[in-house]
């Protein structure tokens, strides 16, 4: 049998535990040209909120009644696909069940690092890293000497945002929320300055922080964070719109201070990024990610939830902020 | 005697008649290296709004008591600067006043274009007629076959902007007010649609007309138009930021509806422009917009004010949208 998480309702927020619902099903039976995985780790991500909604987004809804998609790594433990070795570790959209019977198009690559943990390749290595790397390098473009600003400065993105950018030569300055994050920033991932969100004056830490405004702001958040930000913005700045995690609800659609006189003052430049747009740049971005971990440039978190039954919470707890680093299930 | 019009006082909103006055001044003697202009036509624009305002700017504001600054043209009528002979026609920020006496830098161009008409450069061939060519190929970058959607279509800038666009092999749609400037849109300006504002059911209109979607978004306004455009952007959409007619005041700080989240699914690209970043390629872009004039490719439409005293008013009547065309004041 193979448990699965399945989502059985669309909330109008973000999607709770009552969403999911843990259903074991019976193996399928290994198509021609197909792979079967047993996942090892599940991801657990902010932007599940936005595959899982009902309205305009970047990705077909997860249906009703499917199961939870989700990028995994396991291992191959039977092919009926040329090139695919039974016992290769890979990393793909295998989705939150133990087992996955999938096309190799689902696969995004070999786990190649046998050095360093597999679970990586969900996280620093994964999704997290290279939206990291990619988003900050071809919209942020930080030149060194820049000021670098980063929205959930210790999450999973956020963190290895703001270690890049202190290796291409920035001043980093990281937003989180809480006196334990905001230490992580400080001594694990090398911020400059961390400052907390829930702390009273995030505007004027903002200024105190950045005494010459912000070159590149790495945002995950909008929201309040984003308000206090964009004021404080340096001439020809560069917005990463990577995220919106304090945006629970798009509908009624959220109100907030208009920012085209920012943009229009400071010449600024404010754009999207979605990593689905760069799969043929994942490759160059992990074997670079890879060497920085590897020559200790690079530090990384992990939030590790124990078993299948504690995905249907896992992506609520997430959004009530309550891991350190990457979420990740470990089957 | 100069007679000059001055600011008196600093509005809170857009400059009434009231914060200027009509002054006669001595005509000052000339200094070595100076030039004496005797004005032919003055330039009044929207971005005057920010030139006079106290908050932050893109330029220096306006000081009380002094000449507004304005862009204008006029014949060199007498000359202590080397290379700048009497009789030449001249562009540049000589001030709403009958004579300027100034240094050669406060000259943008010599007018060359014999052929055409001189108020020209303060129009298509000037301040409106180079940013609508420089903002629209460089942020906006038309490609042949997109749609672009103009606000203020049938503007200085906006009217440029719409037959560039088209020009350039693009759909072209102008939002505008009224059915005088409806009509100016189609039969002038060659958009393929144009589109009413005040008339109700905006955004079902821009539907309409962009069915798919809208690739480059040339915004002079901010605003309801804006909030009525941004949902409809396309994959990838440019949105060019180059003014904020519709916005009176800035404080306190107006909210709208937030865009992260359409710039985040459609990976659009929102950016500021200012003119005076780009003055080296003023030049080229008077030269290329000449020869489509010459081509009868580009058209224009002027609202010419007669005299110096028209000024003071000159001003608040272009945010009260009583201009058709480029206004201007003729000396």
């Amino acid at each position: 049998m193979n448990r699965q998480v399945i989502l059985t309702s669309r909330p109008s927020g973000v999607a709770q535990a009552e969403n999911f619902a843990l259903v074991a099903a019976e193996s399928l039976a290994l198509g021609d040209g197909q792979l079967r995985i047993r996942n090892r780790f599940l991801s657990v991500e902010p932007a599940m909120r936005g595959w899982i909604a009902d309205a305009g987004n970047y990705a077909a809804p997860v249906a009703i009644g499917a199961v939870m998609r989700s990028l995994a790594v396991g291992e191959i433990i039977e092919s009926r696909a040329d090139g695919w070795a039974v016992g290769t570790v890979v990393c793909g959209w295998f989705g939150w069940q133990e087992e996955a019977v999938v096309d190799p198009s689902a696969v995004v690559r070999a786990v190649g690092e046998a050095d360093l943990p597999a679970s990586l390749a969900l996280g620093v290595l994964g999704i997290n890293g290279v939206t990291a790397y990619l988003a900050l390098t071809s919209i942020g473009q930080p030149q060194p000497g820049e000021t670098v600003l980063v929205s959930t400065a210790a999450g999973g993105v956020g963190s290895a945002v703001g270690q890049i950018a202190k290796i291409l030569g920035c001043r980093t300055v990281g937003i989180t929320g809480g006196a334990d994050k905001v230490r992580d920033c400080v001594e694990l991932f090398g911020y400059d300055a961390a400052l907390d969100y829930k702390a009273p004056g995030l505007a004027e830490a903002i200024a105190a922080a950045c005494p010459n405004g912000i070159n590149v702001y790495y945002d995950n958040t909008a929201g309040a964070i984003s308000d206090a930000v964009m004021p404080q913005l340096a001439l020809r700045a560069r917005v990463v719109v990577c995220g919106t995690a304090s945006i629970t609800q798009w509908d009624p659609w959220p109100q907030g201070p208009r920012v085209e006189r920012h943009l229009l003052v400071k010449r600024a430049r404010m754009e999207g990024f979605v990593i689905f747009d760069h799969m043929d740049r994942w490759d160059e971005a992990v074997s670079t990610l890879a060497g920085w971990i590897r020559e200790g440039r690079l530090s990384y978190q992990e939030d590790i939830l124990e078993g299948i039954d504690t995905c249907p919470d896992a992506l609520a707890g997430l959004y009530r902020g309550e891991n350190r680093g990457k979420r990740i299930i470990r089957l």
